[in-house]
């Protein structure tokens, strides 16, 4: 099925082993064990009071795992949804996330893990590594099914590279808080992603178009990544926030915000769609836009309330977002988003930056107490107003929104190029182009019986 | 498919735009950070000597995250085993759990969660009302594939509403122990699910009977719900016991009365069957009897060897029911018990309570040492006897029951009200007439052109 | 399709029963809550001055729930890309595991869990347990498809036995490290179920030759398994460490080398195969080599550059070996190894004793400070040399292959009796056998209508 251009022998080889063997070395000459793997220096940690439990370990292992998951399986399989996609989305997500979750240690240590001349890593890292992956897998989405695995891990490591420059800017110099990336991960991975879509525009893309949807067993196949993603989610927007009352406020304005804008997504598919019928589309993703749209504000004091209106309107907008203004990105702007991550994660991340500005810009040391320091620690140092901190939020956007653009721009014509490999318009959505496929779900084996059981008295007949 | 009686263009919408705002509201006006999630307080009892990691974030949210699989995954794919219904079963578990999880927050809260004039949450609350929803979606279990999306809205409003009274009476009134939910959520949602089945009764649902099995891949996709359910059980009984050896003992007692049902689950399934097969529903549901089984003794010192002897007699009792009771309950009671719930959590739920009953009245302070007071308080204080204790377990097991049934009676009435949008007869176990459906399994195509192949020789042939 | 040969009706009740009785009367004999599960106990340690966040449940619980996780869905589903033995491979796996882990809490207990005549249990003999059971499903990995599931009970009794015994002699009086099981788990359980498989060695296997192998969505559910278990590695591999900075090492180790072995795999499965393509075989399991590759050297300063390093020779090698060595395995030494485990679990298991050995051998005072005591305790006593403990680590792994060898010889002639049901050389990768089916993916019905169809016209013409 494959011709010569879409051929990997050399290519993915090359560029895999390769890459690997860069990452190793920099890691042999870069990283060390910060305090709290290092067996010596724990030690001495112990040795001068600290317990076992203080071990950053105990406080964020189980939500790194939940935060694993969301990568791994919940992106992984919510792209199984086209029918014969289901090996490249969950391979290729696998083989760009284990690229990417290694280039981000480095790249995110070099902007703000140094420690001298070394980068020192430890479970608060892998998270931070894991969510920038998150972030390339965004972009995934919006390219599925018409680019090659080599195409993916260049563009993985261009956009690692962005996302830490985009974050140190946010989180360093501007002194933003966007602990779950509502901004950093979110709405940067959504409008990169989308901007390479642009610009990797396929014309003669409808030749393909009777692989661009979805069966019923895919559809099933991809609740599976909806559903962990949808559980996991207040994991994933507590994860690196401070230990405590931070954590915990964290997950549960999340829980809510989901549970609120689930109900949200099931009343609107029913109203925009054919007769009154749920669209599979919508329940996959728009009910996750409440986790996406509480990832700047979930660390504050937004309350399960404000949380749950977040949430409504989030899930609100990314259904009419899927109904009315898709099919617009396409053929107006000539963007084709297969996933629809700006309806998850476009429109949705902005809408929690703002919210995220919002809340900021009314923090009251009445309501936040001493756990202002933890929430907003230039609000409490004095260094900042409130209201500012809302300005340098809603900056935060701005900044989040150009990198985006302008570096998808670039990207994007980097992997225009012909030489990774890419399928062309008529073999996109196509897991054939790229993986040895096994025979057809038992089908061929039944397929011949039939038509050779529907040939047989045929033949009876002809014999007559 | 649908006809205008189901289509559910307006109802659906309606009914879940307008409980969110409802909810949304009462949050607003009754809902409030503990102090554990609160910043300000938090941070006061970090002044005052607490560490954070006394937070009970760190105690119970791993627990809390197991059980969310339970509920979303664990019940949500358990239920696919049906061959057209996937969407549904997937999908419906989302929605109802999505709103019941928010209306439990508030109906618990009022009934065991005030502080003044406003209900205080956090990680054990959030615990709680997915307690809650588990009953509501053991309820679901029993009229599967037979009840509107509106319909399951409405069910899961009163049944959380008279969970949490009955649960209010069975721990606050009454005094009794049930960490796990025997008789709070199994014996509660699988009785009030009957009843409620039993009054939407339909006589002709034998014209959907050819749709009421499972097919290769559902049952695959069902076993995902299975295992989880088994793998976590263990946090679910253990989620919301006393910290430290109560939370640790009650996990244990459940992995191994896990383990012994299921040895029993095959065993008795192999004895029961055609030819000595295997039969899947026995495997993906009485397996995970001896979960429920142990939910009121597990934190007890009921020991892994009690334990195990629970958990096999559970195995059996739900084997020999799925074969010999459910066909009897169908054809003579006339109740039409789609997952048979009342095998995996009707019966066992009932001998989990009778354990918990006899596992209290032989407590000695001599067994239990300081213990005793984290697992019985009453008799610790000396309020009651451990045979008093008992005899308090055992009531609350025959309050259950009676609420259980009266309650289902009373929302069965009204579930059987011709505005909900429920399916046909003629179209029950069928995802198409709420949702949209893609091709189908790529079949539609492959179809046809078996069709045209089929075809095709014929043509030639007449043309002859 | 089973014939008496093959009616499990009264062997399987027998054994699952009978086997389930003794565990339950053995427990009850031997088996005692220890410290930490203990009311009474861990009452008096907290009077005592402990707090509950001492108790081992809170640093060890959500490893041993990833592990579960492994074991149960990993395993389960890794074995499910079978197009036909999707329920074995989910309900063996499941049946087994059950067995297993109780015969080993029992085992295990007896050689190094003894306090005066009782064994004490709680979440480390919990994990331990699971981990001595995922030395079994590796071994049934290299038989599925080709045993009964008496025949695997049966396989599972010998194995846990010569499992605890090696583990014994390995940590016991050998006072070798091995925390994630490179040895114990994974060599030990490959080369047992490779000379099982070679015993059981069927010569007209080719008879059943078009059930083994995948179809498209059994890939994917296989997929399920891999991503699975890739993702809690780090939990499993950690899961026994010392509190503190081991556990938190060694989960960073292993997250590191599975990285860069998936990228190692990809490359060099594109590089191998056909056209350029991926083979999901390889996806499916070298990918995993690498966490299998440091379950010895992970706990110990390998640094996450080492474990890159291993990482990347683990998912070469494995690629290597299904490609190259696994067909002559067949051919040459008629063992057949369905699943590949030589591959997965036997060559990475050699590698990380190996690397293990070596890491040993260069431990300083220097690099692990006061930490070489939960490391190395023999090194930090004094005990011996880091070049002796070295040579320890190279004995195990002698030791290990020598037990695994003959064990595996003498358990394959115990099964290879005809009296366990076993399927015939024309049935074996066959579910059909075991259980009651359902109809085929709607199949049936629909090529039935096909049928119709196609014959339809036909009637229709040969009336004119």
């Amino acid at each position: 099925m494959a011709d010569a251009a879409t051929n990997l022998r050399l290519k993915l080889p090359l560029v895999c082993i390769i890459l690997e063997i860069i990452l190793i070395i920099l890691f042999g000459v870069l990283v060390e064990y910060n305090v709290d793997t290092d067996a010596k220096h724990w030690h001495e940690e112990l040795n001068n009071g600290s317990s076992n439990y203080d071990n950053d370990f105990y406080f964020r292992y189980p939500s790194f795992q939940d935060v694993h998951v969301m990568i791994f399986i919940g992106f992984g399989f919510l792209m199984t949804f086209l029918q014969r996609y289901g090996f490249s989305s969950v391979g290729f997500n696998f083989l760009i996330a284990a690229f990417a979750l290694q280039w981000a240690t480095l790249m995110q240590g070099f902007f703000h893990g140094m420690h001298g001349s070394k980068i020192h890593i430890g479970v608060e890292s892998m998270i931070n590594a894991d969510f920038c992956t998150g972030s390339v897998l965004i972009s995934f989405g919006a390219v599925l099914g018409k680019t090659s695995p080599v195409q993916l891990l260049v563009m993985a490591m261009f956009e690692v590279t962005l996302f830490s420059v985009n974050e140190f800017i946010l989180l360093s110099v501007l002194g933003a808080k966007d602990a779950g990336g509502s901004m950093t991960i979110h709405t940067f991975g959504a409008y990169f992603g989308l901007v390479v879509a642009r610009v990797l525009y396929r014309p003669n893309l409808s030749k393909s178009q009777h692989k661009n949807g979805s069966v019923y067993h895919s559809d099933l196949f991809a609740m599976i990544g909806t559903i962990y993603l949808w559980m996991f989610w207040p994991s994933f927007n507590s994860a690196v926030t401070a230990h405590g009352d931070d954590q915990h406020r964290t997950a549960m304005n999340t829980y809510y915000s989901l549970a609120s804008c689930t109900l949200a997504t099931y009343g609107f598919s029913a109203l925009v769609s054919h007769e009154g019928k749920l669209d599979m589309v919508h329940i996959q993703n728009a009910a996750l836009a409440g986790g996406v749209a509480v990832g700047t504000a979930g660390e504050m004091m937004l309350t399960p309330f404000g949380s749950m209106i977040v949430g409504f309107l989030a899930g609100t907008i990314s259904v009419l977002g899927f109904k009315y203004l898709s099919p617009l990105l396409e053929s107006k702007l000539k963007i084709q988003d297969t996933c629809g991550v700006h309806n998850l994660h476009g429109m949705p991340g902005v809408l929690g930056a703002i919210v995220g500005a919002i809340t900021a810009a009314v923090a009251t040391k009445d309501v936040y107490g001493d756990g202002m320091e933890d929430v907003f620690p230039d609000i409490h140092s004095g260094e900042v107003t409130a209201a500012f901190q809302g300005i340098k939020q809603a900056i935060s956007l701005a900044v989040t929104l150009g990198m985006a653009l302008i570096g998808g721009l670039v990207v994007g014509f980097i992997l225009k190029l012909p030489i990774y490999g890419a399928p062309p318009d008529t073999i996109c959505f196509e897991d054939g182009i790229y993986w040895e496929l096994p025979g057809e779900e038992g089908a061929h084996e039944e397929m011949t019986d039939v038509r050779t059981e529907a040939a047989d008295p045929e033949t009876h007949k002809l014999n007559n």
